[in-house]
């Protein structure tokens, strides 16, 4: 099975979650918009008249005939078939709370640099973004971290549901990532209380998988058009 | 089996999407945090010792030994049993990638009072929420109702899954009546371009579990501490 990813080309956004998930078991993918004509076959999937499931934004994966649009929803059907989610059915809903835990940090972590709205341009929104960036780093951004840090210690660790990786996992990496790329002053300080989230951004690093691709060109690097971005007025 | 919601009492808010899809059915079930004692064993689920995979937040639903958080995720669970979802695993990636659009607009829309900070009240960030309103309304609601109505359009209709109701068509009913209430003025102009979403909220308006249930006690009217708040100066 050869997978096509369909994503926005030049960032790591929320294509990346899915990303490392193929990456990391070296699953045989195309990053379709990356390729020539691709950004065409993306839109037309997107808004051509053909198209009977349209998704509403990327990332999307076509596996087969089957189209999946949403981050969790591509990953709640990869996780199994790729290695990284237990198959019982029990597991695989906690796995994908966790995951869901995730894309509503995302989405509050975009909102850093757009807090009034998408349409407008993070220049037009500075004021705003410094008053909603104190409330993330004081108080949502350690809670989230936090939760993690408590879920791993409730499993056992070192992993988020105990001795085996997961596709969280590989999101959580993501997350501490990014987060350190935008924040490190702010990461220094909130790390302090969460070294299981840090060991497993460590493992996750270390895996075969994983290391090859960041060192590889398929790694976007982080950039001031993606979620996480680095505006140092920001961070403190 | 007898299902267990966990939901802050007092307002409908997100766990409203799971509570139609409950009541649609006729499932037995108890709204734990809205009977005696309620509030401290949703607190102890997820704060308490005991619990082996804490919620990271309300609500949460409890069938059998399986606890299960996030509302994409719960209805995910839910609909086949429900018979509020196909069985197909392809179809039910489709719905739940619904859904999760669903999930998407809701932030958006508990953001139109909240745009710089859920720990600040809404009286200290009315400007904020003033200038995030203006973009929403123009052009981000009508992004999310006009995907919707051009899903229906494309499975033949009348729901959103074609001839047969589905859980994330009764979040489309609710979707419509919480923007009519917060937004009664906003909302006429968007209705204009939605004719079959607001058909699909008829609809389900008319269902003999959900009528007896908007009928009922159950129901909590809307009110300003829920996710659609009527601020009159944000309306246009």
């Amino acid at each position: 099975m050869r997978y096509q990813l369909f994503y926005w080309p030049g960032i790591q956004g929320r294509g990346e979650f899915v990303r490392l998930a193929l990456e990391d078991s070296g699953a045989a993918y195309d990053d379709v918009a990356r390729g020539t004509g691709g950004m065409d076959k993306m839109m037309a999937m997107m808004k051509g008249a053909a198209e009977k499931k349209p998704p509403f934004a990327p990332p999307f994966l076509k596996s087969g005939r089957i189209v999946i649009a949403q981050v969790a929803n591509i990953l709640f059907y990869l996780g199994p078939r790729l290695g990284l989610a237990p198959k019982d059915e029990g597991q695989r809903l906690w796995l994908n709370a966790l995951q869901l835990t995730v894309t509503d940090f995302v989405k509050e972590i975009h909102d850093t640099h757009h807090p009034v709205g998408t349409g407008l341009y993070y220049e037009d929104q500075k004021p705003e973004a410094k008053r909603y960036v104190a409330g993330f780093l004081d108080e949502r951004a350690p809670k989230y971290f936090g939760y993690f840090e408590r879920v791993i210690d409730k499993s056992g660790g070192p992993y988020l549901m105990g001795r085996k990786a997961s596709y969280t996992d590989l999101s959580l990496f993501q997350l501490v990532e990014g987060m350190r790329y935008a924040f490190p002053k702010a990461m220094k300080t909130i790390e302090r209380k969460i070294p299981k989230v840090v060991a497993v951004r460590d493992r996750v690093a270390d895996r075969s998988g994983i290391a090859a691709y960041l060192a590889s060109e398929r790694r976007i690097a982080f950039n001031e058009d993606g979620i996480f971005r680095r505006y140092t007025e920001l961070d403190k």
